[in-house]
């Protein structure tokens, strides 16, 4: 989460005649201060940078459309001052494999690692019984995060367990935030599991990158 | 045009792995500079008013899908320095009439009036052999230009030439741009029609804004 | 038109929800009382019968959606009182001729004839470019309308005039209503061309019905 | 169930080129009697109220599509004498709330209480896997059936149970009829669980509808 | 599967600007050699008879599309020599069962047998949370097996057990292969469960062909 | 048209549950002898090089859905017999210019030039009220039709006219036929305009060739 002097920022999918990216912070977590919504619509999976980028506050995010996108990219937009964004770049777009040949988008906020930013996303294929989301990773360069140092070709996690496979949506794992331990290098993963339950998953920092570098996306 | 000491703004419909708008300045339409895109990708029908309002460039726009969009609503935001925008407000949506229904769009630059900006905008509905586009006005506040002051229930011009009804695309009439000649208070209105040729339509602006006031919306 | 002790009746596609078939009479044409919709959603084309038939008035009418119906039959319904509708039989089906087999639907009142009720109708194909309204007739039981006598193979008329070939919807001939002369047997057809201007053909009762007779529907 | 001196009154589904309410009769539940379709294609979920309302029988339906109808509000039709139906009523519509916002359709007979019509219904979203069908409740006015006293906005009863998120159709809680023990005021809800199971709840008519009249619909 | 002097033929949903049939031989598993296609795109379910048929090579198929086709009947292609390909006969259709309705498709190879070939398939229909795969069983005409003998009215085996309706795609049996022992009539049917498990389920062929035969297809 | 000792090959649009090519031969243009369907369905656009390559017949054709197709690449498939077809070839994509990004598909038969195959080929785009078919052309290698030598960024001919740009389908020029006077270089190109007229255009071989060889496509 972004902190700045004491003030939290979160964001949300809010609802500006249709989906967009709505941002507010807060100091205690009771009361909140709504700013202007960051972009027009259509767009969700907002999420920003725990830091200032050359100094701009950055926030990934992905255009989409106004029901059950069946598309989607991860772009990238930048801010001086939390209201006026700009600088728009595309960082990730979907790929041939399976699980991510439909749509991709942020999810916990990037973790800052001395290999680059850790990206923690969701994604989705389409199987004639609806969306599977899925998880994956990938690194960001981390002075200028639109470039992709490395982005994974396997699922991190994928859903398997009874409670990932069956409740309100099936088949979904869906990647929501991070704890990162920075003493131990332990991350653990909160997803929601078939939009139906809060689960939580554990890795290392290091193993992480190790076997992203290891499992690189390949051409077609 | 936004014309700021010797140099001209224009915006186009620029690809950015989908359509958003472009910006670029020129001082002699020889050479041209472009800046960053203004938005995410999907977007349309960008238009900026011809000066800065509350110390912001003020630009119209509609947010919009890949293909050929069956909705639309026009837009408004604004920015600092043309590079970030926010402030991002709705300014008109489409209405119940026949001739506007499916969707909504800015063309010409607006023009400053006593009575506030003079818009001149498309309006489409969807017929089964495919979209109309005709021509339609509305006036928006001078100061707080995203408030809405009247929009007339009735088209300017629909297709009924030979040369706006036959075509590429038949039944098109799209305004583009105006001149306006301030000491008679005439304007030319030129306008795509048909998608093949180009059109030119006649008005007086005290004429048109004694019309849009005679003929406001009414409710359903 | 319905005519009973000097009052008219008169159908129409009435919005309830959803388009349907409204009624009402008038005995001046200059006030008119509104009755009770005849159906639920989704319906239009709704037509009655000249005179009651074995007690009971009867509408032909065509069971829609809620957009540019890409199907649709022709269906009877039957009422004691215009208030209460039941009976319901399927007329018509569209067919494998090319001019009549996405929809078809009822258009004038029927005229009575010695050899049954001559219905004069529209069928509808679809092209890459969008419908195409032609115009059809048929031979209804005088005494069970909801029987085919015989249905005409080929179109009577289909757009092939500049003013049915273009307009607001291009290649649209759409019945409306007729005047018989009983004398001489003259029958004026009232159409619309490309839903923008009010044509006008004319034939001959008994022409039509042997025409209609000697080109019955084959099997595909 | 209609009960009339013996006779009792059954609807269903009925394929009439296209889904409608068939209606029958039967004394022993052997034999049956098939009455005329109520009314025209498409139409679904038809259900008779337990006697007749102002002299005229009453039946709930949904007009619908030929297929998996993405859409669908409850609709009230009257006879006089079960086989000419009008008076067409719009009852409710699919409203702001995720379990009821695409279609709603009537289950069980309404059960006559001195608060209203007891109206237990399905109410239905849908998610990237699929619709979710849920249980809902309302009361109606004894008297105008059309008119709704309250409206509960929560379900009763949504898939949980491992029977009722997987099956056929995972995700589906259909309510279909109910017995009503008049002296304790018990109901048993019978209902469909993932259109594979006959499930089976329990409720008491006080608390229903105390929690209803508890719960109303509010304004987005 | 298809054996001619010590070389085995595989087919396979080959990838050719779209899904089409893959050939290719091997006597060792080890090492393929891979023929033309046999096909333009779009097709799947390629399945080789086990021999020549009056001369020719034999292979069911089915025209697809390039997704998730909803639509798909059972072909049959003839060859002399595995690379060129015509003759191509309408074996089976979808028909009226609910779970054989919107697609069908060969899969294990044909059983030869007095009775004719077994053929066992798969049927689907498509609920509103996606497709059902169940499996069904034909007999074929020995000498010309585009001449069905008898097509079984029922499935023999839907997706019932947990890791049938539950997994990557929920409610899904898909028999891909048999063995097939000679002595004792015993038939082993390998299937896919949910997309997920590979399944097995026993049955003999005389018990197989008596179900047939007593239960064979009915008009609607 | 592709002629062996007399007998005149044909080809056409076939329905065999769906559209495919058909083929048959004449000798005096009033008999014609059937042959089998060169594919399965859905295919589309069959034409027969006029000659042997290779000591195979060989076929363009374009793999196609069962409505209007959205979509559309050439492909050439060759036989030794004209009853068995493989050996698949790709031949050429829809690319990103405007007229022809779409779907394309052959036209008149090839003309054999020094420079290789001449190929005039329709190409597709998709404007908001329908397609626009265009005129295009390409040079294929002599000996091997399904290498492209070049093909051309231009169209040859849009529609421009009165009766290109109004009739049954609108905006429609389609290549049907050509002929050559090998003498002069001169063809006559028959093309169906607006699916209503047969018109008729004039070229010469060698304007064609050097026009196509100095506009070739260029990458995007």
């Amino acid at each position: 989460m972004l902190e700045i002097e004491g003030s939290y920022y979160i964001t949300w999918c809010n609802y500006f005649k249709g989906p967009t990216i709505g941002i507010a912070w807060t100091q205690d977590f009771k009361t909140f201060v709504q700013l202007e919504n960051a972009f027009l619509p259509y767009n969700r999976n907002g999420v920003l940078f725990p830091r200032k980028i050359n100094g701009n506050y950055v926030m990934l995010n992905r255009p989409s459309d106004n029901g059950h996108t069946p598309f989607g990219d991860i772009y990238l937009s930048q801010s001086p001052d939390m209201t006026f964004w700009g600088k728009h770049r595309l960082v990730m777009k979907t790929s041939h494999y399976w699980w991510k040949n439909v749509k991709i988008g942020a999810g916990p906020i990037p973790i800052e690692t001395t290999e680059g930013w850790l990206l923690i996303y969701h994604g989705v294929c389409l199987t004639c019984s609806g969306f599977i989301y899925s998880i994956g990773a990938a690194l960001l360069d981390i002075d200028d995060p639109a470039k992709v140092i490395v982005d994974c070709e396997n699922y991190l996690l994928t859903p398997e367990e009874p409670y990932e496979r069956t409740g309100f949506v099936p088949n979904v794992t869906f990647p929501c935030a991070t704890l990162h331990d920075a003493d131990t290098g332990r991350i653990a993963i909160f997803y929601g599991a078939a939009d139906t339950y809060c689960a939580l998953a554990f890795a290392h920092v290091d193993e992480l990158i190790d076997y992203i570098k290891a499992h690189p996306n390949k051409p077609i």
